[in-house]
């Protein structure tokens, strides 16, 4: 995200920040992906070691690795092509080997020089899940359900350095898997899930969950409780896990900075988008624009944040106030009348400015440049512990939440025709470009390709990218409108509709 | 509203809550109506005083006195039928005489005998706001902007007593105005609202708001304020005050009890209908559905109650646990595994059973049944100063919000037909009615009358209440269906959207 956090950036560079992580995750036990090594050679799309070469080292400043997703398949000449702000090539899988699962298409480009490296990340893959309960050794009944796999797809989109954006790109869906491992059994289970569980999750001995405390039972009423929404809590306890395990290792591992995340899991015929920043998904189905995410920013979060600081003031450490003005208040108007808002209040109204009216406030600024204490841009994401207000020892994290929006999308529900498409972006491609626009590209781009030629998703993910990003002209980047293109990291994802069981699997 | 709060009824009505208020606010000088007297006989339609009686008393405990909104000119003997359990009779202003402004159709009904009386109130006014500055007596420049009116319709669905929406419905509207003599030049005058006042509101001076810190200066960057969005800042300041108000001489009046508060308020061409509670608002436009409000509820502010309890636990009083389960916990859980959320939550994991989560859970319940503290099942609202905890001195005031949604209708924006109605109802109606039938109750009862003849609104109202209440057959009030009509109080407006310049005002 551009500018996303203002002053942050300085002060991380300058302690060091911005390098990525190869820890193996201690919370992570059996992970089928090894961590990556630098300089590696780039093996199957989906295999997960990552190139990592030395940056461009413009000034006496230590060389800095970063890394590309490697489903680019980016040989180092590639991977410092996609690292130059100057001619911002538009990066894609290539077209030749194996393709991304249903033919996703997917294309990415550098920022203009804001930050050193591309911070966005990026991470498709297919996930296995075994039960928990296999894995104890305890033979299966005949029957018993076995393990499935989910679908994911990940962008992150980092700030004040590149590194927990690429952690959480190696990580988090194995965050999830963990998550899952608990409900192989009850999601396949056309049953109710059980309220209760009699004990541990490693202990073995109960096989079907309808053996289990019945929900028809107990005493009291109880709730209904969906298979959806334990899809939905496994996400949610994923990203907090994620987030806790950048706070347990930032110091060892230098996880600078934080990141947004938007994450899709396809799982038994539904679709999970989990969206924590101001990354967006958007469905466009016949033409139609469904919108499958929110975004969390100082305006859209302000009542939040705002009673966060009414009812914790201390967090506020006497240099903010809770309380918003529709600019900043002036010494010379104590006494005189103000318009604010507190956190219960949509409209504006009147009060008289007092001397604690004069500190800066919690929430300022609009649109892109809403801030939350004067320093980030994004209230939502994961990472950020390190944060503090500039120039202050006030950490900013408790105001941030790791916690995702998740919607879900039934893909059972409506039968998809090969232009029907899942379409996320990080904000360097919706900061120019609305949801219209972006479903009438869907439609040009998909409609001048047959429908069963696979490249036609990532030539759409492409072309959204380099519309973003627009052409160098006099003064910038510049679309065709003449106005400015996006100078900040742009990544799209382009998933087609037609599910695992479809022809472009 | 029926069984809003649980336990907390008897607990008030032992207490001798229960009777309404007849004292002039301090707050509000220059009120142009006098406080009602008992057993006033009836003034005008749109006059203040109300009929109060002695209510029916069936046990030795003292009379009780009640009234119904003014407007009804309810003779004694009318009034004793309006309070009659037994017949349920549907009351209506009469047909003779002066209409309510707009048109407007009013009926309600009283409860099957979950209270003593009628705790739903209402109130429609025409309220005229002179601008603060002429009071204090500067001689007006030439072309000074007059005050304006605005039209005023409010439905109060008190709880645990009548006394909190009897006060509402005789002061709120009030209170509005107050705020609003402070906006009578700004929000006439076409260019944007000065972000700040020179002065406290009573000191004369500056007499266009033009001329005050104009919003194009300043030096920082400033956030756009509409004048919208000033009436919605003072609608939600009106709340707040009243609420004060009703927390103040709760003991001098006998303020006992809460109610919820939807009201509209129509200013300028616009409408803005602000709603605390779980009554509904919604607009019928040429057969479509349009909401105009949102039900306030123990399950819609899930996560703003657990995070007030997270954040604040002593409010939680050792007593109850901030997370949610689907069922109360037992003791002989300890250890074993239940579903659960959190604030940050929206899907539902497993976590390990401690001795904490034996606690009664802050929000419990579903849908009617759902409750705070096991106790209210409304989250918005005005009053509740006293409410506590069943058997415990814990106060659930700290965890209810005065303030209202407020949502903005652009009248001009729209050519409205005579069948164009905002449907208001306490949710006696919504209980047992949804938004398609009673756009059904619309057409068809609309369209059965000449289009201009006055009278069809208020035939309207009757049909809804009519239809929510049901007949009385073997085992209580049934609907068509045979299912159970509403026993709670129903009060329904219909309002016309021609609006005061249509022929219909």
């Amino acid at each position: 995200m551009l500018n996303r956090v203002r002053s942050a950036v300085a002060h991380l560079v300058s302690s060091g920040g911005t390098s990525s992580q190869r820890s193996k995750s201690p919370d992570l036990p059996n992970a089928t992906s090894a961590p990556p090594a630098a300089q590696e050679t780039p093996k199957s799309p989906r295999g997960k070691p990552r190139i990592e070469v030395g940056g461009p080292q413009k000034t006496a400043e230590p060389p800095v690795s970063f890394s590309r997703p490697t489903f680019l398949q980016l040989s180092p000449g590639g991977l410092r092509r996609a690292d130059d702000h100057i001619g911002r090539a538009v990066q894609s899988p290539p077209d030749t080997g194996r393709r991304l699962p249903w033919s996703t298409g997917y294309a990415e480009v550098i920022n203009a020089g804001k930050s050193r490296h591309n911070e966005d990340q990026a991470c498709c893959e297919v996930v296995y899940v075994e039960s928990r309960k296999s894995i104890t050794g305890v033979p299966r009944e005949p029957g018993h359900n076995q393990g499935f796999c989910f679908y994911y797809w990940g962008l992150f989109d980092g700030h004040a350095g590149g590194g927990a954006a690429e952690m959480a790109s190696r990580l988090l869906h194995r965050h999830i898997r963990e998550q899952l491992k608990d409900l192989v059994d009850i999601l396949q289970d056309p049953l109710p899930p059980p309220l209760c569980l009699p004990c541990s999750p490693r202990t073995p001995g109960v096989s079907k969950p309808s053996q289990l405390v019945s929900p028809q039972s107990g005493w009291s009423p109880q709730k209904e409780v969906t298979h959806d929404s334990l899809v939905v809590g496994a996400i949610e306890s994923a990203f907090q896990l994620m987030d806790e395990q950048m706070a347990r290792e930032r110091r060892g591992h230098h996880v600078e900075g934080g990141c947004c995340a938007l994450v899709v899991v396809y799982l038994l015929g539904k679709m999970y988008v989990a969206n924590a920043g101001d990354s967006r998904a958007i469905i466009v189905r016949n033409g139609e624009i469904i919108p499958m995410s929110r975004e969390f920013t100082p305006e859209t979060e302000r009542q939040r944040l705002q009673l966060l600081g009414f009812l914790k003031p201390e967090l506020l450490g006497g240099e903010f106030t809770h309380l918003e003005f529709p600019r900043r208040v002036q010494p010379k108007e104590l006494g005189q009348r103000m318009l604010y808002r507190d956190q219960n209040m949509t409209g504006w109204a009147y009060k008289k400015i007092e001397l604690e009216d004069l500190r800066l406030p919690l929430v300022c600024g609009e649109g892109k440049k809403a801030r939350v204490m004067a320093t980030i841009g994004v209230t939502r994401g994961l990472g950020d512990h390190n944060l503090k207000v500039c120039s202050s020892t006030l950490p900013i994290k408790p105001f941030l939440s790791c916690f995702p929006e998740v919607r879900v999308y039934d893909l059972t529900q409506y039968e998809h025709c090969p232009d029907d498409v899942l379409v996320l972006g990080t904000d360097g491609l919706w900061d120019v470009t609305n949801d219209s626009e972006v479903a009438a590209t869907v439609d040009r781009v998909l409609s001048s390709y047959e429908p069963n030629d696979p490249s036609r998703y990532t030539a759409l993910a492409q072309a959204l990218v380099l519309g973003a990003r627009g052409i160098p002209r006099d003064r910038g980047w510049r679309l065709p409108n003449n106005k400015l293109g996006s100078g900040d990291d742009i990544s799209v994802f382009v998933i087609p509709l037609g599910g695992p069981g479809s022809s472009y699997s």
